[in-house]
């Protein structure tokens, strides 16, 4: 029998990235977890209006969408921690422009860059709904078919209950072969 | 030196969910793991329209969103491989109906029952905005705060590029502990 927790939010874990951008100029980076996938091309990046980092990504209508590995999360929360308003982040990461000028960070393992096609707006959230130009990523990420490998990228996740970053763990199986077997076990 | 590896969708890994919903009066099941997180109090599940549980969706304004275990994963995996215009799938699952009357899938750790609150329509998906009305939990997957232990819950995520599932892998650390150690280290 279940229990009833009330109205948990409780989809986790999310991969969290850096997003990057410009704001008057200059560099910023904020961490963001509440993402979300669209389709097969656009991915949502959910970000609440008081952020500083808004402000660029409405007027450059582009970003940098950084995965984050465990070697650099220390950066990562630091950025979630700190608003751009306050503090000058621009240095925290090495960066070099991608194709479309967005900020891709030298260390981060996979990096979408984006142009910002749409926002789907919620009383105090800007949702940024994402196209990618282009994805960046390290050589030694990329398997024999230059898919990125998760198990070597290992991206980290995000859980909101408990507050908690979490490891991205082994692969248990291709998808649709589990659901044969149940077919032709339980179906025929 | 990154490599460019083309407008790669890479977002990953996300969690996957069994949308339950009923389709001309009979419960049908849908594994989705395109889905996202709007703001602090919605989600997004992303699923083609050609997929016989939209219009179901549609008509009952109401859906509910099973997480995914190992345990559970082989039948999880056949309701996404099989139409429910094709195959009858209501008994694939054991399940009672929740306060608002969407099937809660009972063998699923945790269940978030939602309002359907929005549709944000792009060209071939219909993108479920949702709101949680309640959340479902068995009580041995709840930490002594009485919140989800993700360690215990452990949900299956997906991946795309290499059409995997993962697990989901122990605590790195709690968030802003590693952000607030940098700016100490670096920042005064």
């Amino acid at each position: 029998m279940k229990k009833n927790i009330g109205q948990v939010l409780a989809l986790y874990p999310t991969p969290v990235v850096v997003v990057g951008t410009e704001v008057d100029g200059k560099v910023n980076w904020l961490l963001v977890a509440h993402v979300g996938i669209i389709g097969h091309d656009r991915i949502m990046l959910s970000m609440h209006k008081a952020h500083y980092t808004n402000q660029g990504v409405k007027a450059e209508g582009k970003v940098s969408v950084n995965m984050v590995d465990e070697a650099m999360l220390g950066r990562a929360d630091y950025v979630g921690c700190v608003s751009g308003a306050k503090a000058d982040k621009s240095g925290v990461f090495d960066w070099h422009p991608g194709e479309a000028g967005t900020p891709v960070i030298d260390e981060s393992p996979l990096v979408m860059e984006c142009e910002v096609v749409d926002n789907y707006e919620t009383e105090t959230f800007d949702n940024f709904i994402c196209k990618i130009t282009a994805t960046y990523a390290d050589e030694n990420i990329l398997n024999s078919k230059g898919k990125p490998d998760y198990n070597k990228l290992k991206p980290v996740l995000f859980e909101m209950p408990n507050y908690t970053y979490l490891r991205t763990g082994e692969e248990i199986a291709k998808c649709t072969t589990l659901g044969k077997e149940y077919k032709q076990e339980n179906m025929q």
